[in-house]
């Protein structure tokens, strides 16, 4: 799988580590706004060690059309800004790459113009494209059915400079309909990013807790995503759509019980 | 929905004032081994307000047959201990009363008969029946199922005297397909009851995390087993095949993203 | 040591049991303001077997004078209410009584009566008396006295119904100069009590929890407080000015890497 | 303060990066085993903007007479290796400069030599230089000491690869007098370094937790320790002997209740 990377911040360069030491995946070009560390290598730069011609662009230097022609790619992998898509998403919906954005905020314009793009080409968006957050969400969303009256409480906790409460369990809460303003939150030195959902019933709890330990996670959703991607027809999709077919219980043998006889 | 129970030991109370306290049930009598409390009133016994004329009666002075003709039940629940169903067994599969077993530790002699009881009528058997230990199981399936390498580790938490290794995290661990001397297990002081079950991804840790507060879940357990039980063919049950069906994602609307346009 | 109870709530009941199982301890009798259940014997009202004439009086039908003539006692531990110390405080302080009150909101007169009284006998106040607490607190002012620059984060997590924040956590917070309005405060199902206080220093996380089982554990401060004020000059305690001397890196050997050579 | 810095592993460069940006030290140099690197700036390798002429040198290079009689310094940090010391001990020793010393194992007969330069020079020595840990066994063992008969259960989290029981566990499991072999370890995934320590009372549970976020945290550790050092006679110290005062209850004004009246 051929893999173009748009975004190189401190996301887009743990992403790049993870895409390039994966054996599945093949990154072949990074592009970034800024025309600084042109044609550097990025295995280089990230102090990796890869056979793969692997550069830095920027996007003053080669339009995506150009770009796409010259190094094509199956998936184009976007954690650079919102503006992003205006840059490539024409020229991708075009030649029926894949798109993956993990951009995490839109304006409705945006995702409008993301959705659009979905007519031609599979697409999926994900604002917080980790596995471990999207698992927490459905899971919450099951045990929310199966007891609709029990008290839900989301709690996040964060470095002290993080300014507002996270983007993540904004979504948690609206995903749960639990109002944004019920958020606990705490900022506390270097915490590097929890998230908690507790279940309160009556006579005992449940808790589901996600701990982040380094952006690279994001790379490990990225390799997820790509992976369920392949093969699916055009259309938009987001990590919810793919992670559900994994919850079809039927999927799972009886348990232990119903193999006793 | 008329129910009769066995089983009067500290469980069986908890869940006895749990149903008596349900609009949606009518504890109908208690059976119990010993004579002790012999034709007492239940709710009087246990301090609850109720108007129901629920008694207090021993094996010994009643069959099961002139019971259920007596005082007839829509289910039985049993709490008492492996020979139970020997008592009430037949005589419920003959009025296709619903069985409900939350006996923990079946041999395999007792576990045949309560399947074979599953032919004439419906029945369920759960060795631990709280909606919180069974949703984690099956939600941590689930995250097994998306994420096959991650390491899991299961550790349960309770009060000094308990003796070995809780029953509850080794099905834990059988379920999925962990070795029960994996298990960590922590005992001290009074601790009321903690299960774990931890994800260790190469990046962030997911921990699904149950702590009991009081053996009244059991009851609540009960509840929600009869609700759903509630117009099955006969066969036999397990909270996992009552709770499958609340994973299955397709009865959720679409997250909020699909909705935007 | 010879103790009278005062007050015979949930919490007062948990008190008695924990003081009447104790093998240091002798409960001589409660006393509580309703006349309700009078001269019941205490212990088997708790199914607590026990030796020991304990018996329940109502304020009414004896005057602390006469109480403590015929039934003398050591040490008074009062569980009502802020009034309790007009029924018992006089006749304790002549008589040289010790007082230990776990009332845990004196209004400012109250407490000065209090104050009052310890001229004249050992007197003792706390309005949460569990030993957890109680060292969470401590050893949060010594944290914070070796970081002073460190954020520090109070979370307190209760069951639904508990309507404001928990007292327990207001005097956290006072202890630690951290505004009241910044405790984050969770209510959901059934939870009995958690208090953590987090350090959040740049690259590590300090959490200090205690988590309630049970009631029982005012017993236990109780039996603490008794056995620490034993022999103390006449004067005013807390569970503070008990628990100091504990603190004390003094009374320590050398840990071992002093002890190699 | 002028301090020079032994060791130039992963932790080794995450120290000087805390003490070159703290305003209360000057990294003079880093010395290292291996001539990589020679005579590179240090601020410019770990990408930090300094005026100091901070350099990296070799052990072959330049001895430790040499060394610290071109460039002085108050205070060598070393997170070398155990024979570490007998390139710079005896030079140190001689100009009275402070020792501090977080090697994690030193052979006994290291210890002996260290011990002996104590008798010229201030000399410290901590196997885990973090202010979370340490305050972590010295509370505990003031709460061991306040309720010696409560059950202690210590954990340890760490990532999958770690190989065996983590050396703070073992330190902490020593200083509580509790066997190695109950330490309860989980490896999985990619935790850094979690350690609690569970106080079990009958009806309350006190957890005392440490979570690593980055090995930045030793730097503070070093920070803490050269400004508590500060003036010391010359001996043998430990992060327990310099953070003993600051459990001195008696530095601290009494509570709120003491100053109500």
């Amino acid at each position: 799988m051929r893999i173009g990377l748009i975004g190189f911040g401190k996301t887009g360069r743990a992403v790049a580590s993870i895409l390039l030491e994966s054996p599945n995946t093949k990154l072949q070009w990074v592009v970034r706004r800024s025309n600084m560390l042109e044609h550097r290598s990025v295995p280089e730069f990230l102090g990796i060690e890869s056979d793969l011609p692997c550069l830095l662009y920027s996007k003053q230097e080669l339009s995506a059309e150009e770009l796409l022609d010259r190094y094509p790619v199956d998936v184009i992998v976007d954690f650079s800004s919102p503006s992003g898509i205006d840059y490539y998403g024409h020229a991708a919906a075009k030649r029926h790459i894949t798109i993956v954005s993990a951009v995490s905020q839109y304006p409705d314009l945006q995702l409008v113009k993301l959705k659009r793009l979905s007519k031609r080409t599979v697409v999926m968006h994900s604002p917080n494209i980790t596995l471990g957050i999207n698992f927490l969400i459905l899971s919450a969303k099951v045990l929310k059915n199966i007891a609709p009256f029990t008290d839900i409480a989301i709690t996040e906790q964060h470095f002290k400079t993080k300014p507002q409460v996270s983007g993540t369990a904004k979504v948690i809460a609206r995903e749960l309909d639990i109002p944004e303003d019920e958020i606990n939150t705490v900022r506390a030195g270097g915490i590097i990013g929890v998230h908690e959902i507790l279940f309160g019933f009556p006579y005992q709890t449940v808790r589901l807790k996600h701990e982040s330990i380094a952006r690279e996670a994001f790379g490990n959703g990225v390799l997820f995503a790509v992976q369920n991607l392949y093969g699916k027809p055009k259309g938009f999709y987001t990590m919810e759509s793919l992670l559900k077919p994994y919850f079809n219980m039927d999927v799972f043998e009886e348990g232990y019980l119903a193999e006793t006889v």
